[in-house]
This record gives structure tokens, sequence and C-alpha cells, in this order.
């Protein structure tokens, strides 16, 4: 099977480089163009030499010009930029014919308002917002495989969705009583000078941030909603602690009155049993990011806590996987008809 | 002023060392008995090369005795011993006329039913559970003031209780909505060869545990219970992340219909705008561990989740000062009549 | 082409581990035995739930017993087992036609004299000496082809012995004047219950060890001795960091009399330009430990240092990667005439 | 006795922020003034809300102007400046009648043509270098106690100059053999906004940097040249660790031909066993920063490598403390005729 000419549009940050690590040595991938502005005409292995004497390494940086990424004959994008930036690059190279991913919250959110709240400017293309596909492979794996433009979750918003969805679908837990701490490594703070990220001021220390109204909440509430098939609204917490990748988050709801706690284990099961990149740890598993880094995974145990009615649920992955790179390389998978775990299946 | 001599039993784990370090600067006091089974014998400045050349260091640690311990003169000890030890030799140093600190879970129950339920076997002196005092400075200085025997709090109950006890005195908060998440640095789970608790497991690693019934439950319990003048019954999550010391909490409730958040604010100020070691960030203010590490400060920072009616408190403490150590001598200065500060002005 | 059957013995240790992450993914293998007494009978995913959901992952572990092992297909096996219990096993398997990687120090020395004095005991299998092959690819690529037998290299000396060996065998520099200082992650202590290897104790902590006769001196001095055709003896001082894998080397040695230093990179580009797993980064480059984890690279640079006369080398390489595990699979790879690369292209 | 009134000039960066952390709480001494171009007129606590509610923290920094700061009363500054800017402003605090204690470089050599070298631009202040007092207290006491300006030592050279000088000066060492291998934590490259510096960049990291010619050794060599009593030019190589705070240094060099290693303890006894923060850990020990983070002393052990002829020497020190700011305490201690010890002495 021929390769797939890919392109990976800002490149250069965190996100970007964990795009780079997986799809230079994709199986079914040939990596044709990765952008940056301010590496652009460096090989990728001066700017990261992780990646030297890899095959594709010496591929140099280019401008994110659309002409230029299409004249590669780049089937697929990625995108790494920021929001506001994603949407117009997007827009450009769905005109040109390519199957785009996008990284950023551009397309993640369904109503073109609620994006102005969260983001604090407009919407920077409205018109496709009904054409994006929210990337949750183990939501809407079907939409995914007939999509152009995907819009990749966050990283927040999938270890807190993912846990919570099954359980909302069935009923068993009250929405208004939902609570979700997470916890998350640096790299999801971005690749940026700024004093606050420095080593000194990271290590050893742990911080709540980003309280109470933090910009992914907008699509952990969408999608929530959707599962419960009413509005729901959570409160947020998220924290920085001193580790590079990883998110663990812990949830907690109150069970419905009279609901068995025996069917939050089920309704997992049911959802998650056959999907190659979630992991139940079962009742009474704890979830532990040194499990999930540099991987796709995403792993979710659960705990009911009988003296006050709740459930606890916590799970595990990398910020930059499952959390983004790896996961949007799954929608790739499914957009093109790999099998999902095509360039995935490491440990 | 003479200095009040002063004995630590069991000197040699992490929580021993905080009260070495104190204790041997601390201007008021001599330390004239270091207890340790397994080190007996050898100088402090042995086991702890930390604390070379500085006075005392040269102390030779000796065997948990009493009578050992009474014939330095010691007018005062700290207990840094499993709980079920500390209570048996607590007893013999009261019957010799020595103040007790201890900062073992043994008497910080005021009901041994309770203690046997949490900790897994009977209460080894109930008959002292009377007269030992909570040792929470903030919260009931004049009992401690008149106290032989200290029950100094556990790590996660003072980050807990402190941020919460003023909210339930003054009725701003359904109890019944309480859920708290706690981030532990390692040094909490104790100097014990035990390979999960190796540098390689915990490095890059964040996970839950002891869900969803830890065993300082309940004195969090107890305490909050006699603050809202009603049972409460909440969820406690704790973590640990890959620092050496320090403890984050947050904590989420529902404001009682009708209450005002700012209210909120306002009965923290009016408990702690006086307390030494309370420091409060005010609305908006994230504790960070990094700011209390290595003190006897604890931080506490709120915010108001308007979209869903609850509080959120964030407060930092180092586990090991106002956790455990620091909080210990802040209750000596008090016992003894010297300011609350003494020996612990630092940063 | 058929998956090779191979066997892992101890891979419950860190090394095994690393072998496990490499072996349930090499593409050319069929891992059908994992040996550990200890947790023999339970599936490889529920000792390192990191393996969960990849193929092969429920395969449970074995007692190391020769004939079950041989019972399985196995045509290889790696060893992980301390020095000592390996020889024992590496017979009996070399009895029943497997070909043998080992990775403990029980055949990687000529001279069981030496053997015997740095490691303190007989050797336990004098008589394979002759045959084992010293398994560092980019030395001895033929021998390896050939082999039964690999004493797969320390991870310290893989990291000196590599840079040294072009300029020592190009006569360039001074073999009485070579220092070498490596730095390594935690890991390379082992995965055991020791108080001095816990998080709280190795965080925030560097200390120099094991100084000044390592037991890898023995290897060291070995491969440096046969490089420059004289007896070699260098001093090394081994160091703990707070990092959980890697080591970084730094080598100083006098260029001789009258030796141009552009010689030593000369030397290099010679030795290793089409080596696939060793990466130069020529004059004033230092080698970076986060550009190697978790791959077989190993990086070199160096400086000249014209002040002194000396040459500076610093290398970097993951102690359990290049240092251990994938450096077994590159021999391997060699001996089943798999391209080096098979398995170990990632970043 | 009455409070020395002092002032620290360039107080935001971690130097000036340790030197805040030690002076708020000197018995002996009044903070009176703390400048910061852009703090200033915010208090100390706003800005490092870890000295919140110690006395003192609510003063507001104030600009570098040197008289607003002799208006202060100020008999002390300590200047925590970039090299070239220190000059011009001690220039300035001198002729308004206060004691110096410079920590930067700029008045570390007494050969303007070498700062030149060095630094690469001309001296700032040549007038005053004949003056300036090289601040190592455990060398030159007696010229410290009459000093008006002192410059206080960098990190590195004093992690490298007090294990060597005794051997220097008893002829112990040859001076053409010496190496040092430096390993700092990432708080010695500053407090700026710097990718390199990022969290994720250093976390689980080693790199050497800095070679062949790093700044230090200007002053690194001409105090060894005083010691040895001819020119010393050695190899020095700094490494970039992922902790805090802490420098751990190794350092190599050949013994005289006749010289009985255990001269090297009778040496180092003899200089430093009186001293009050210089800790001998004798032969076989090895220095371990974790002891010395956070106080003024140097952990020095040291080996003797026989078969080689080497002698190992191992030191360990806060790179901001006995590296930084607490050394320059100790210095003002003694200018004022306080004892050395004053306000240093914790652990």
């Amino acid at each position: 099977m021929e390769r797939i000419k890919t392109a990976i549009v800002g490149a250069s940050g965190y996100t970007g480089q964990e795009l780079l690590r997986l799809l230079l040595v994709h199986p079914q991938v040939e990596l044709v163009a990765a952008t940056s502005r301010q590496e652009a005409g460096k090989p990728l292995s001066a700017v990261f030499p992780r990646f030297r004497k890899l095959p594709g390494a010496e591929l140099p940086f280019i401008e994110p010009d659309p002409d230029a990424i299409a004249a590669t004959g780049a089937q697929a994008a990625f995108l790494a930029l920021p929001h506001g930036v994603a949407a117009e690059i997007a827009t450009a190279l769905l005109e040109r014919g390519l199957k785009v991913i996008d990284l950023s919250a551009d397309f993640r959110l369904s109503d073109a308002a609620i994006y102005e709240e969260f983001y604090g400017h407009a919407h920077p293309a409205p018109a496709l917002l009904d054409e994006a596909v929210y990337g949750l492979p183990e939501v809407r794996e079907d939409a995914i495989k007939a999509a152009r433009l995907i819009a990749s979750p966050g990283c927040y918003p999938t270890s807190i969705i993912l846990p919570l969805v099954p359980l909302l679908k069935a009923g068993l837990i009250d929405p208004e009583t939902i609570v979700a701490n997470s916890l998350s490594g640096v790299s999801g703070a971005g690749r940026k000078a700024d004093i606050s990220l420095l080593f000194v001021e990271c290590n050893e220390s742990v911080r709540a941030y980003g309280i109470p109204k933090h910009r992914h909440l907008s699509e952990i509430e969408q999608e929530l909603s959707l599962a419960a098939g009413e509005k729901v609204t959570i409160t947020f917490i998220p924290h920085l602690i001193p580790v590079n990748a990883g998110i663990a988050t812990t949830i907690t709801a109150k069970l419905r009155g009279g609901v068995d706690a025996a069917k939050v284990g089920e309704a997992l099961e049911a959802a998650y049993s056959e999907a190659p990149f979630v992991r139940l740890l079962g009742k009474g598993g704890c979830a532990d990011t040194k499990n999930v880094t540099r991987t796709n995974f995403i792993d979710i145990g659960w705990h009911h806590d009988s003296r006050t009615g709740r459930v606890i649920l916590t799970s595990a992955e990398d910020n930059l996987g499952k959390g983004a790179g790896s996961q949007a390389v799954q929608s790739f998978n499914i957009i093109f008809g790999l099998p999902q775990t095509a360039g995935l299946q490491t440990a």
C-alpha cells in the first residue's frame, strides 16, 4: 500500500513535536511537509535533535503556505496551531482538497457564540462548524470516517468526557453534581518562554489555575450535554504538576437515586471493552499517568463511595498523546481506512 | 530564659527528621533526647548528615525507653511514631510528668469506636481520649495552652479543616456537597523501603490512592462536624505527586441557597487575619506549595464558580511542616507560653 | 517471514521491563516466554499495567526453568538476571540450542581472574568465556553475527567505550590521562526496595558513588586496552542524578604530542558515520540525555580544550536502551540476519 | 545591639530572592531597601508570595538609585546584579559610605585584562580592583574583616577552590592534571524567560555546556594559582541537571610523585576542621547536594584511586547558598564583627 502523504502545520511546539515523533515512523505515512515560521529552512533534526538519523528527519521546515503545502501532494494535514490561526489555514487546505485534522480549539464547538464567549473573539470560520467532527473515536467513529475536517479534542476534555459519557448516557449520575479535578504535566502549557514555566518555578510546586472558567469547559460541557440529553454544567479545576507529560483526572458525581453502583462498571465495559485504546481498571482501580505516557491509551478506574453516594472516576492519559497528537493520528487512521492502531501500538 | 528540655521519640523517619531540623535550632529549646530503635548509639549527624556541625548534632540516638527519656530531664516529648505504638509511650511519658505532643493518629479521635473502625484495632489507651487536645492552634488555642497531651493533626486534615471550618461555622456551604482532592508529596508516605515509593516509580507519575475511605477521613469529619454542629460526611481523594514535600488541596462545595459569595471571604478573614501562620490569598488566589515548603504557613485562596453555585477553596502547606512537624512545634510554643512563631519564622 | 520465537529470562526488573517493551512490538519477534520467580503465574499486564491491551501482554510469567523455556520453541533468550545467576541458566539454554543474549556481567570479561577480582566470586562458567562475544555492534558486528552467546555491555561501559575506541585505535590520546565522569538515572540502580533509592532520597539530590573501583571498570578497561593495543587504566566516577533514565558521560584525555585536534573528529566520523545508532554532534556539540531516552541512539560530541591540550568527549544514551535492552536487541537483530534497526526505529 | 541597616540591590532574581530569604530573618539585620527596576513600587510579598507574613515582607521594592539607597541609612549593600552593571552602582555606594558585597563577577579578578578576556568588555571600574577582596571566608577571613568591597565568589568556583586550595598549598597534587566536573541545579542559570530553561526542557535531561572556557574559569584559576604559587590551568566542565538548587563537583588530579595519599586528608583537616561551614566527609565520603541545600555548608569528601595515582575530591554546596547568597552573608557577618554563623545556622 502506498503511504499517505501528510503534512504537519505548526510543528515546532510540543504538540507538533509529538506529531513528528509519531508520523516520522508511522508505517503508512510519508511526511511530506512540516511548517514553522521561525524554523523555516532548517531540517527537522536541527530543531529537534531527538529525530536525527530517523528516516525523514532531514526534511526542512517550510513556511505555513497553503499552496506550498498542497504542492507537496499532501492528502492530509495536521494543524498544531494556536486557536484563531488554525481556522484560516484549515479553510485554505480544505479548498485545496486536503483532509484536515485540527488540534486547535477552532472547530470543537458547534456554536460560534459559545466560541466567542470562551475564546474572546468572533469565530474565524463559522461556515465550517457544521461540517467539523469532534474527533473522539470512541464516541463517533462513523462520523470521523466520513469527515473532511476533524476537530481533535483538547487534553483535559478527553480525560473527562470519556469516563463520563457512558454514565451520562445511561442516566446513572446526577449531572449537577459533577466535579472534575485534573492534574496536568507542564508540556500542556506549551513551549513558550514564560517565567512561570521555568524549571525552578514548576519543580517542587503544585498549583491549581484557570478556575472557575477554563476554556476547555466549553467543549467538555458540549459533549457531556450531548451524552446526557440535557444541558450539563460542571465544575472543572485544572492543576499544574511537575511532570513533563500526563494528565490524571479525578471526577466525582452523585449516583442518581436507586442506581446500583455496579451499573457504573457495566456501562464502562459496554462502551469500551472493545475500544483499542481505552483500558478499564475496574472497580477499585486507580489510573496512573506513568502507564500511559507516550502512548494513545487512556486508563479509567472507578470507586463507589457508599458513605456519600458518589462515584469516583479516575483517568490517566498522556496530554500530548491521547490528549492531542496520537488521538489525532487515531482519527487520521480511521479517515484513511487504516486500523485504528496503525503507528500507535507502542509501549 | 532557660531553654526547655525536649525529646523526640521516633526521630528517624521523615517527620522525626523535620522535628530535628526545627528543634536543633529552636532558640528556646534544648534537645536532650532523640530515640530510634534501629539507630540507637549513633549520633544524629551520622544518620542525617544534613545536621553535621549544627549545635546538638552529635547527640546520640537512644532506645525509646520512657525512664531513659525522663532521666534526661525532658519537660516535653514529641512522638513521631506509628499509630498504636505512640499511645503506649505517651502514657508512660505523661506518668513521668512530661508534656506530650503526639504526631500519630492515636489521640486525634475522641471516639474510640471510630478509631477502631478506621485503624482496624482497639484503641490502645482510651482513658486518655477525653484529655487529649486536637492540636490545631487556629481552632483551639486555649485548650492547647492548658493541655498535657496534644494530638497533632494529620497532614491532609490540616489542609482540609482550616479552609472549611469558618465556612461551616457560618453556615455558608452545604456540608453534603463537600469534595476534597488533595495532592501530596512523597514524603507523606514515610521513609520505608517499598518498591512503589522508589524514585523511578514515583517520578513522572501521578495517581490517586486510598479511596474511598482513607484513614484521615475520620479526623477530618470529626472536626468538620464540630464546626458545622451536625454530622458531616465528605468525599476525600488523596493523590501522590512527584515532589518531596507539600500538599495542595482543592475543595468544592455548594453555597447554601441565598448566600452571598462575598461572605466566604469575610468568614476566612474574620477567622484568620490575625493568625500568624495562615495566609489568605483572597478571592481569585490559588495556593501553590512552592510558597510554603519548609515553613509552618498554610496558604488559602478561594473562587466562586457562579455557573454552578460552588465555592472552590485551594490550600497549600508543607505536609511535614504545617501538616506535621512545625504545627506540633506551634502547639509546643503555646503550651510553654512562647510566641507562636518561636523557632518557626523562616522562609 | 516467520517471527523468531524469543524468551526473556528475568523480566520483572527495569531491564526486563525494557526488553518486554521492545519485544512485545518488535515486528519480527514472537515473545513466547517471560520468566520471573516472584511473578510466575501472573500475566505480564498484571505486573506491568503499561502493557495492557498490547498484543502478547496476557502471556503469563513462568518460572525460569530451562526445559520449560526450551519447550516454548524459543530460538533465543535474553537474560536480565543478576551476575552469577545468569551464567548457570545461559549454560543450560545454550545446551538446549538457544542463542543467548546475556545482559548481566557474567560473560563480558575474557579473563576469569579479573571477573573474580571485580565481582568477588569465582567465575561460574569459565569454559564459555572464550566463546562469548562482547556485544558492541559498532565494534564487532562480524563476531556478533556468528555468536551463540552475547555478553551485552553494561550501561556505563557503552557510554565510555564508544567515544574512546576510535581515538585509542588512532593513537590520538594518551591513555594514562583518561578520566570519565558519568551521570546516571536512577533506574540504573535496579528495581529493589532500598531506602537510598526512594523518591525523597533521590529527588533534589546528586551524588558520586562507587569510587574508585566500580565493577564496570573491568569491562571498560578490557575494551579500551584492546583498542589501544596496550593496557589502559582509567579513572571512572559514576554519579546518581534524579532522572528516571539516561546516562551522560564526560571524558577528558590529553591529546598526544603533535596531534592535530581535528583528527578527533575525523576518527569519530570514520568509525561511526554509517552506524545507524551513533549520532555524531561534531566539534562543539554537547550530548543531552533528553534526545536519546527510550531509543537505541548514543549521541557523541567533542571539544578541544586548547588551553590544557585535552579533548573533552560527551556522550548520552539511555541506560536501559543503548546501555542495556535495545542494544541487546540490536545484537539479536544481527544474529538473526535482520536489519540492525528492526524494532528499534523509534523516537 | 542595634540591627545593621542593609540593602539588597537587584533583588528579583534567584540570588536576590535567596538574600531576601536570609536577611528578612537575620537577627542582626534590618532590611531597609530592596531594589528592582521591574518590580519597583510593589511590596516584596507581592513578588515573592513565599515571604508573606514575615516581618519586613511589606517593604516595597524601589528603583536602584544610589541616593535613595543611601537615604535609607543603609550601612551595607548586597549587589545581585549582572556583571558590568554591578561595578557602576558599587562605585556609587562606596562613595556614599556603604560597605558593598558584590555577588557579580565584576570585582573577582584582580587583573582587568583577564576580565576583558573572559567577559568580553573592558572592566567598568578598574580603579577598585586593588581594593576588592575575593570573599572566600575560609581562605582570607582577615582581609574580609578590613574590606569595604567584597567580591563574593561564584558558585562553581567555591565548589572547586575550597577542596583544592589546601592540596595545592601543600604541593600534594600536580596542577597540570586537574579536571573539574560540576553538576549544577537550574537556578544557577538565573530567572529569565528562556526556552532552554523551561521545565519540560530541563526535566529528564542532563547536559554539559559552556566548555571549554566557561567564564568562571578565570576566577578559579586565579585563586588556584595563588594557592599553588604558580600559574594553574585546569579543565572545567559544567553540567545542568534537573534539580532546583545544588552543585556537586568532582575533581581529579594526580598526586605528585612520592606523596602519601593520607596527606590529602591531613591537609583538608588542617585547613577546615575549625571552619564552621566546611564539613569534611573524610576518605571514602561522597558529598551529596541534598545535605547542603538551603544552608551555607559545603561538604567535601575524597578518595584515593591507587590504580591511577589520582586523588578524587567531591564537594557539594547550594549554588544559591554557599555558592552565592549565604556566603555573601558570611562575609557580611565578618565585616560587621558578628559570629560567622549569625543568621546562617539552619538545616
